[in-house]
């Protein structure tokens, strides 16, 4: 796909069929609020362009049947969601559903030469299944703060060797095609947004806990990467004062306390002080534990499993409840692996914000889990090069 | 004033106007990137609203000498800003410059008629001293968060009496103009914007310190306030686990521990503890004691000042620096009542958020006081009238 649109009209109309399918000439009017002839040519031109195909008649609202139109069924986005301990990859049609989709355990501090190498045989093999002939666009996410416009990591804490990487110079030439790269939180938030339980809501968080912890912000329908694209690393956040040593030299961060591998950390050293013998018989069988273990053990009814999640959930809701006293969000989203750990979680979550938060932020504020799982990103990923497909070149 | 701009470019010309002064056709186009002959045209309306006058020949820039052009050098903003002890009220030009400015003693929990019969008096007096005929639109600044499209004042935690009480109709009746209303905190961070330390800064945060604590925020330019209009309620924050009781009900909230309300109360339980001679012979003179007794004191050296305004500024310091971490803003500025506190309050501050913030955060964000002092909120309180009367109507 080399066409883009040619003015900001014609964005909004391939946005629109996007993110609401086929739709009538006039239906498609009503929406962009342009005159009958003004609308005939810049749909005429988007038929030329390809990015737009005729798709028979619409019903009828009384007068002349109107056509039906669609983004070319031939379109392909590839989105990929790079996390710390595995790769999805995922290629939609323009309309964002999800042909194909596979996930890899990957280690990111391999370094993005190995990563990548992953990532494009990952790409072939859904080319290779028949979905698509080539990728008309390619969505990335990466576990660290980029900066957006050149789509290069910065000073990433857990991955190591990508500090500065041109990810997008790097994949654009490798993939053919047009790509954009994004922090993986973002991307879930854009994923939720789009296709998942944020769907219509103009100002929301999104809490991806996982090995790390970050937070998507939404504000009047965009992503807010703030200055330096760092926004959102609530990760560091003062969570306990004098607490636990974190990585990033400070001691009491959240992500010190709660995350992944926080709560990885926590399970094995109660499961060696002979607090559990669920999580012990664990650790004896496979060596180590992950929060998947945890879950699993809090399922079987393990009184210090549930514990370890209500504790994590509770640090987790006060800073949550920081956060919307200051941006008085309209949802909160929780995902990421952690939500494994599910309603327990969940709940910690919830006493916290609607305790420490004022009646006026919280009053009408749902804070529930995602809805789309680990399809999240890889949506987000193909909403963002969409986006930027679907802008005036 | 009861013309309106007719269209964006109209609008868009009328606000570079108020922001650049005085300019001519030439450079206008220049800006809106409007077609000479379209510029013409807009322009030639504007002169006939009355909104703008012409103002004798531009420099010369080689061809023919263009017109200068400003707005109507008649129009009148009043901006009204009322804390929880006192109003200040302001008349200003369409520039936003100040023409007038008086300040009174007042308190905001004598209710909304009492406040407003005050506010009213006090435009009166700036009328009557020749700067203004009457007023073309004001703006109302409100210690407490604001319904927004409405000009509500929504469950203001220190202002009782004033809850759903319609301070725009209100005031839009006696005064006779249009009037918007917004949180106090709001008004003064697009006072800094406009004329004070934030100039050009798309993302920031303004933090006031007064009788309580509270946050502006602005995302693109925009000041972003939240869902329920509670945006910035940062005084509520955890700051303290197990801390002060706070009259909201909880413990440990940062407005507990540090505003102006706290640092009276700690000053006077030191000079009754007998800590500080100087507290002491403060509290007898007066029977009382304020932040602004504090500054004295630490400027004469009192080491139980400083003390208190250096612990109060590390409770403030971590409290923004977990809001920079999310926010990543290019900007913080420190305003309100206790920024006679100044370089003291600033240095813990800063500590505190360059040691816990990441340096992709901090390593470009100033943390600097506040230009304006008590001019921000009545600037910002013009600037938002000047908003709403300088959109399409």
């Amino acid at each position: 796909m080399t066409a883009r649109p040619a003015n900001a009209h014609q964005a909004r109309l391939l946005r629109l069929l996007r993110d609401g399918g086929p739709n009538s000439r006039a239906q498609l009017g009503d929406r962009v609020d342009l005159s009958r002839s003004k609308l005939a040519v810049e749909v005429d031109r988007l038929l030329e362009t390809g990015l737009v195909v005729a798709d028979g008649l619409a019903a009828s609202r009384g007068g002349r049947r109107s056509h039906n139109i669609r983004l070319a069924p031939q379109l392909r986005f590839l989105g990929v969601d790079i996390g710390a301990t595995s790769i999805d990859v995922a290629v939609t049609n323009a309309e964002l559903e999800i042909l194909g989709h596979i996930n890899q355990p990957m280690d990111v501090r391999d370094g993005p030469v190995a990563v990548f190498e992953q990532v494009l045989s990952m790409a072939a093999k859904l080319k290779a299944s028949g979905l698509a002939e080539g990728f008309d666009g390619a969505g990335i996410g990466v576990p660290g703060p980029v900066r957006f416009p050149e789509g290069v990591p910065v000073a990433p804490p857990i991955m190591p060797g990508w500090d500065g990487f041109p990810v997008r110079e790097a994949l654009s030439q490798e993939l053919g095609c047009p790509v954009m790269v994004d922090n993986d939180v973002n991307l879930m938030a854009m994923g939720e947004q789009h296709a998942g339980v944020a769907r219509s809501v103009g100002d929301f968080l999104c809490v991806k806990i996982g090995t790390g912890i970050g937070c998507g912000i939404v504000v009047g329908g965009e992503v807010h990467r703030g200055t330096t694209g760092s926004a959102g690393d609530i990760g560091h956040i003062l969570a306990v004062p004098d607490g636990r040593p974190c990585a990033c030299g400070n001691r009491g961060c959240l992500e010190a306390h709660f995350s992944g591998a926080a709560l990885a950390r926590d399970a094995k050293e109660a499961a060696q002080q002979g607090l559990s013998a669920e999580l012990a018989s664990r650790l004896e069988t496979n060596g180590t534990l992950t929060a998947v273990d945890v879950a699993a053990a809090a399922a079987a009814g393990d009184a210090t499993a549930l514990d370890l999640i209500r504790e994590g959930g509770n640090r987790t809701g006060q800073v949550i409840a920081g956060l919307v006293s200051f941006f008085n969000p309209g949802l909160v989203v929780i995902g990421g692996g952690v939500t494994g750990l599910g309603h327990t979680l969940l709940a910690a979550i919830r006493t916290q914000v609607y305790r420490q938060s004022l009646p006026l932020a919280t009053g009408n504020l749902p804070i529930v889990l995602g809805e789309l799982g680990p399809t999240a990103g890889v949506i987000g990923a193909a909403r963002l090069i969409s986006d930027h497909l679907f802008s005036p070149a």
